[in-house]
């Protein structure tokens, strides 16, 4: 309940605050005999990591995993090592952390961020950085994810891309390669798109303001079968999973939102097979299952809380301040986002594709 | 993970099928010495049961519970019993099922129901209703929640209300009392928005068609420091509870997917006092606990997939069928669904409020 | 952690007090397509039923176990069920409970039972009856070990027999056959041993006292690689499952106590194939993780704490006083607690069955 | 399921292997504002450390553990440090590990070791030390059993001693201090028994065969209440705990084995007061619940496996052969188990120590 482990039978349990000596974690339940390319982890990591342009904090940090345990010793000819079913254990190292800008907040809370809200919690708390809050603790979550990529089919693939950011979004007409999103900065694999969120959010940026948006997902090569029918849902957990990304304020699925102003007649996925159906309105879920179509979600960001403009707020004595908030910050989290929610999604998906083996009785 | 247990200190398991025998479920974790009154369970019980209205099916069951275990013998004046730390069990029996309604669909997958990924699940299915996946589970989770309610602080309130249904939305600045919303058939508590849905429901109705919308709920009364910083933030249990609803798509927190468009200077929520904001964009909850201000979130439920009118589909051998489903349907599930959206909600603070008293080092 | 809730995959969820209106259960986890002969669930129950001769309780139970969900409705024709994937609810009523046998008790604390620890615990307590700590909860145990049973392996097969008892003993070089345990009302399966533990219990009995023992356990047919090598070792699983049961105050594996006294060159098991070695010290366990041997391990029970001569006690206001327990008791609890240890070996194996599921990576 | 994870609520997680990089853990659930001295960790680490004398292995390892996470920065005078109720992260290096000496063993199964079960569960090992079923993974207990000790009532003590070894047990009418096992290297508080001890371990040790032996567990200052009457009774989690730990085989209570001989009528421990017993019979545990008496327990282990004689085995093939093991070995486990028992025993007392916070309904 302390709430740092994910999942049930893929677990990962995370460690580690923002300004701290590492961040690290386990992921246990990974079983025998898995290929990892350890070199696909840390290209997961480089794809989350800050101080890449303009469009993210200055912190730099080399982000460099170590693991400490479960690969068997020998690699083979590409660099790969064998998973040994012992629980697979690694750190992270915190080296840019610049403790000394956040003295400032050490009696004051930022708006909207979880200062007094982990104070009212634990009745004391390091102010420097977020700890447990930061941004930075989703490291650790795509190591987590990239180990259970490695654990998933081959043929199953997450791509997350950012559909909306600062008011500008692609246009639903739009064609493009969901593949694609890390080649702009944004995140926006839509290239048109992407230039015009660029253009906004630094003119946010210039503003000392910041931006929210919307990433959306999109699943391949899930089999029909996985999930639960009644509290664990497949989207049901993705759901908690995307929830528990840092700014993450709703997630849908398949038409979401919209599809609730729909009716039935018009919102029902016909089938022209077993398996197939001629639209796609229930994100490749039925009653928490999946049914063997793509899945389909998005998960929306709420703006940065770190504004660089005067704010109101009060001291822990209850007084009234005006706040000013320095230090290093994205102004927005989307594309920093996106390997996260790709994580969170494959720590989901690798729970359920072991589950599943329960169901095994020929 | 065979997910039919919700909760980690308080816990609910169910079990029962729609067309079986009977339905119940077991709560444990629920502390000793809390005085219950089983008719305010009852009452929970009745206004989430069907065959009140044009609104909702006609499938008339008394859905009286019965419970087996955990309440000392002696009532107080009041009817009242006390817990004794001891498992709840408790049965609600099955008894207008009309599982010939269903025979017709033994061999034919109901679009955007569950009939097809249950059989790629589990290999078999029980064809009559919806087995686990039918609304009729739910029966069990109005019983977990509403002792849920008991254990819960008693400022501590609860409030589910229809704000969308049929293409109908209440106005944004309306006013209305969130309490209001068992009044009207419809569920939704500004009166003259509740006449235009069920207007727009009747309609569709008539046309063989089936309505979705959107719940939103609101919370008072929970103090400032519930819920954990990382996978177990109060939302993202939150969500997970409320994404187990049959027919939900989508849920969102304080300002959601409109949010997302919005700057972190408008967003942002100034601080008037120690736990007191100026405005609520952050729907209570900041850093995944709670900040003392009321929750706030919706849940979008798409529209029935049981219409009444000719549907495209396949048998289990692939071929092409035309269905017509006829059984007993409501037009929208989100009247009943109301108590249920409170009753997961109850559930998941409770678990908190225990949760919490992990950090009493006084 | 309120623990009525025993295994991880396959988990049983039990309630019931032994002095309300009924015991049940729920078994999640179950895999679909399993078919179950219900008649055989039964069996295991009337073995266990009180009632039965002179060596147990007067108590009458009917001990009928009504199943409420989680099988299809078409029996097949031995009279099997298939399991539909869903929980497996279950009642059991309670009808002959002498509750007026207790009213002596309200205020006074009988030895070596759970009275004064219930209510340290709870602060309240139903002083009818031992609630919660009566062996009576275990008759949910039989039913969900006897569906574990069905889960299991066809050739897997598990064997408990009162090995000792009342000061009396199987001989170390005697020979038996470990599946005639219910043929003798002792619960031993060596005959002549077998009447003198009769003889040597009925004169405590007579004498108002009773007795203790041992049950020892052998499984046949568990394959090698079940278990797990740190905390969830099979062993310390079953030691769990086993120190669960009421009474039992002591657990061990293979040569146990009597092989600690011995050195690594007795104890070591010499391999003489592949899976195969020549002693079975170890129990069929090294390293937590089964060998292919047949598992053997022993429990102990101490005296049933029920005596019906005067004791020294203390009310709850811990002035002294004598007591005289009346009631219906049994003069020891071995022979019904055989299908007891039988039922929670079944639970801990059928939950590691699955769980090596998850290493199929073929 | 897979194991690497201790407690419900107070959660230790593991990883590393015997001759990997690193040993290291996350300790979860730990409530904030605990004052932690991190130097009394380490002491208890170096109680469990090898290459301490002639009754132990050579191997050295400076076994210094770094924390990663979970305390505030600041220290007090004592050098004391806060816990954040993050969770705590920790490492060992593996520094000492003699890989090669374990060349030989790559195609050959050593007798009552974990080899040949382990390439039965997971399809491949490690053959380089015992990977996960080595003592080595124990080290990661101690620091988690160490911040457990932290958390529990400074009143509660927990002492474990070596009562029997090689064969020598301490007399039963014998008077010693159970705090003082660690002033002799037998860990056997009784100096006349302790050089009997030693003197016939070191007879084992140079006629290259090795020792069992029991350790018993004496806790002081367990209040009245703690503990779950169904599957969670405290000794059943205990014996959980206990059996997790390599080379034990057993675990009893209070009388244990030996009390299964007597009668209820010697056997009950008779009310001398609310919470006060003239014997303690039960180990200070009645019907799973602690009863405010200490807690008496015993732990049987086996001799260690490895022992330097010529021992018959088979090779992967199946092929006989004889296996002479080398490397660095104990004679016995006992005096180094000691913090392991006292560790895992302060884990279980600290998840129920936390669980019984759910009932203070005042």
């Amino acid at each position: 309940m302390a709430g740092n482990t994910f999942g049930e039978i893929f677990r990962l349990t995370t460690f580690g605050e923002s300004h701290g000596s590492a961040m690290g974690g386990v992921v246990d339940g990974m079983p025998a005999g898995i290929w990892v390319d350890t070199a696909r982890v840390q290209e997961a990591l480089d794809r989350r990591k800050p101080g890449q342009g303009a469009l993210t904090t200055a912190r730099k940090e080399s982000d460099t995993v170590e693991f400490l345990s479960g690969f068997h010793p020998q690699a083979d000819a590409q660099g790969r090592r064998q998973t040994l079913g012992t629980p697979i254990g690694f750190v992270i190292r915190n080296t840019d952390a610049h403790s000394k800008d956040y003295d400032a907040l050490a009696n004051t809370y930022r708006p909207s961020h979880a200062d007094y809200t982990y104070e009212a919690k634990y009745g004391l708390r390091d102010h420097r950085g977020g700890g447990r809050s930061s941004a930075r603790e989703t490291v650790c979550r795509v190591v987590g994810g990239a180990l259970a990529q490695a654990l998933l089919p081959a043929d199953l693939h997450i791509h997350a891309f950012v559909q909306r950011m600062a008011g500008v979004g692609i246009p639903e007409a739009a064609q493009f390669d969901v593949a694609k999103a890390f080649l702009h900065p944004t995140g926006c694999p839509h290239p048109e798109t992407a230039e015009k969120m660029e253009a906004a959010l630094l003119a946010l940026k210039d503003a000392g303001d910041t931006a929210g948006g919307v990433i959306r997902c999109h699943v391949a090569g899930v089999p029909a079968g996985w999930g639960e029918p009644v509290f664990d849902k497949l989207h049901a957990r993705l759901g908690y999973a995307l929830l528990g990304i840092n700014a993450a304020k709703g997630v849908e699925f398949g038409s979401g939102f919209a599809g609730s102003d729909s009716t039935g007649s018009q919102q029902n996925d016909a089938f022209t097979g077993v398996g197939q159906t001629a639209t796609n309105h229930s994100g490749g879920i039925q009653g928490g299952i999946s049914n063997g179509m793509p899945l389909e979600f998005s998960v929306a960001f709420k703006p940065i809380a770190s504004i660089r403009q005067a704010q109101q707020t009060v001291t822990r004595e209850g007084d009234s301040t005006t706040l000013e908030i320095t230090g290093r910050h994205d102004p927005a989290v989307l594309p920093r986002a996106l390997p996260i929610v790709e994580a969170m999604t494959a720590l989901v998906l690798a729970d359920f594709y072991l589950a599943q083996r329960h169901q095994l009785n020929a």
